[in-house]
């Protein structure tokens, strides 16, 4: 069961300066048993810096999927984690690596293809990028150098999703007998899409000046995780409520 | 007591052959609260490439202080714990690098000086090197690549031993930093209502056949528990959305 629920995790790089690093990551997967390797938009990539960092890892290189944005990169995924080393304004759901990783197998367990995203080197993910993952990931690092170098950060995720994999114990998960597949990111992406246009048409949401009004309604649902039912309930509610506005139109 | 008892745990590298590895623990070292670094006579040392590894903890590297021997690195330590990639003729107690991380902050915590060593990038410590240690440490790693690069050992390590010194006072939850309290059960009653009422008024819902719909909607908020900011934002929806129809009827 071991190697199959590690097949579920996709590592995603986003924005990439350093082909070194890319290299980097590619053994650290591979050491612990990670295979899946999504580049999104890399710079100096390929590059022969990123062939001798992965050493014996270039299997992991050579079979990585290279797309445009992050969005495409998690379209078939059902669950996604970004990297986070800032606190940001409005908070998410956040946990270390190690309940992170339990967390991430519970959902692979059951069914579900496991994201874990990191960012550019120097900046991070934006915000836009980290809304796009239901739950964040922080190392504890020390407070006068918290910046870890993206292939480390990669190694302790990789190990605890290693260590998590190996242990006996894992949660048992509600989920495992959930009656009813979790929507994909590309799913809820369509989702958020149609409550922005349904909220403008009844006044809550003035697109000229939107504030913080999705973010937070993002991470509301994020949490949720709604399974395609749910999903087509949440979405018949906007159509329901776009054809009543229409209907009183006439 | 955290920074003090970091600062008793000594890491060792004997006959490092790539400088660039030395930056890397040095980096690996400081982002995890470390910061006592011995060489034991590295191969092109010191070197560009260990600097620009490092960034921005080249105070790890300045302060590292390079030896002829491991037996002359141990000589001030109480306790010495050896990374060991392959397994031994003769069986030697081995942890894994939790249980080794909690080992070494308990001798630590008790006085002890800890060192912990690395050997060269290619062969790994020599029998003799090993056994000058109480203890060996192994990575658990994939059968088809065990061998991960040196740098990467070595942030697990620290990863470890920070997880282990924190362990007393990490946070339980994500919601424990969260920005707003979290709704009632009785607020929550009361939108499951509000919910209902505007559901029959858009027509979604039949209140003479209601079937599953608020089972399934109070079963998606269930698994989360909204924070007064959300459900303020949840209420105003379903506010705006009557007052939307009812403007059309005029």
């Amino acid at each position: 069961m071991l190697p199959a629920i590690m097949d579920s995790v996709r590592i995603v790089l986003v924005n990439t300066s350093h082909p070194g690093n890319i290299g980097g990551v590619a053994r650290a997967m591979k050491n612990m048993g990670l295979s899946e390797l999504f580049l999104v938009a890399p710079s100096n990539y390929p590059d022969p810096q990123a062939v001798w960092r992965a050493a014996a890892a270039v299997d992991v290189l050579d079979s990585a999927t290279v797309v445009d944005s992050l969005a495409e990169a998690l379209a078939d995924c059902h669950f996604a984690v970004a990297s986070s080393a800032r606190g940001r304004r409005i908070p998410w759901p956040t946990l270390d690596p190690r309940r992170c990783a339990r967390e991430i197998l519970t959902r692979a367990e059951a069914g579900a293809r496991v994201a874990v995203v990191f960012g550019p080197e120097h900046s991070g993910l934006s915000n836009r990028e980290l809304q796009l993952c239901q739950l964040h990931l922080q190392i504890p690092a020390a407070e006068d150098y918290p910046s870890l170098n993206l292939a480390m950060a990669v190694q302790i995720v990789a190990y605890e999703l290693r260590m998590a994999s190996m242990a006996a114990d894992l949660p048992a998960s509600s989920e495992a007998h959930w009656d009813s597949p979790p929507a994909s990111v590309e799913d809820m992406e369509r989702y958020y899409l149609h409550l922005a246009s349904t909220l403008a048409e009844i006044g809550f949401l003035d697109p000229a000046a939107p504030r913080q009004l999705m973010s937070r309604l993002r991470r509301l649902y994020s949490r949720i995780q709604p399974d395609q039912m749910e999903l087509n309930i949440l979405r018949g509610i906007l159509t329901e409520t776009s054809k009543a506005i229409a209907d009183r139109r006439k």
